[in-house]
């Protein structure tokens, strides 16, 4: 079996989407967990240095949620949104904003895809409104946040 | 006094855009208040022929929405989504999909801006992941549904 934990960050040629696509040693249903539960989630989300405190979650159709990233007790970057589509186990779909970085707003899309041996390929698309809005998140260092994150997530995924 | 009442609907050529631009003879307080009070939107949204049933409407940052289309009792569509942020009198963004209609989403802006003379002009943006799925939607005739809801919005907001 080979095993694939690459993850491959992509900005699409003809509309303002980045792609990161990512492979997980887990089913689905446990990846989809990670994303939607907030218990999951802020063991496993963003850089070695930072902690996750979720401040809002709602994870349902139409519902909202926020969360802060933490150093220490410094608040670093608070993210909101809300809930399009939370269809366990194979899409999530979510509005995303940063808090105090003005009005612009992104739709950002899961899939997760099941493959053989109880893996899963996860799709993660996020469609921004300006090709230099898409600039600005790609040239903002977010590939080692997520590259980093991904990476505790197949630990706690090998822990079950 | 010049009063455009003209509805302009452009297709973005840089990205996947749909961008609506209307004005009103009312402050951006009542046409955004048209567009988040479903007692009022269901008297103007949609052609002459067709009507609104509001199945869940709750316009606050991360609550969810979804309506029904009707010609008489028959169901035409039912739209649904999420509300990103509600932000009277400038503001609302939101997600859109259309049941039975396959996974795709759009992320749509409304931004209300006070023109002189009590006036407003709205520019609704609709971000389509794809310039196909664009294409599809500019295809569908929605234009005659907006430019016919908007004049009944007309005589709606005239008469206070």
């Amino acid at each position: 079996m080979t095993t694939t934990t690459e993850t491959r960050i992509e900005a699409d040629p003809a509309v303002p989407v980045i792609r990161v696509v990512r492979e997980f040693d887990a089913p689905p249903e446990r990846v989809f967990r990670a994303f939607a539960d907030p218990d999951v989630l802020v063991q496993w989300l963003g850089p070695e240095t930072t902690s996750v405190r979720v401040d809002r979650w709602d994870a349902v159709n139409g519902g909202g949620y926020r969360f802060t990233m933490l150093r220490g007790a410094e608040e670093l970057v608070t993210f909101w949104g809300a809930f399009h589509e939370v269809r366990s186990p194979d899409r999530m779909v979510r509005t995303q904003s940063m808090e105090g970085m003005g009005d612009g707003a992104v739709l950002n899309t899961l899939t997760f895809e099941a493959l053989p041996d109880g893996r899963t390929r996860l799709t993660d698309a996020t469609l921004i409104e300006s090709f230099e809005g898409r600039d600005m998140i790609l040239a903002s260092g977010m590939d080692e946040g997520v590259i980093a994150g991904y990476k505790k997530l197949d630990e706690l995924l090998a822990d079950g």
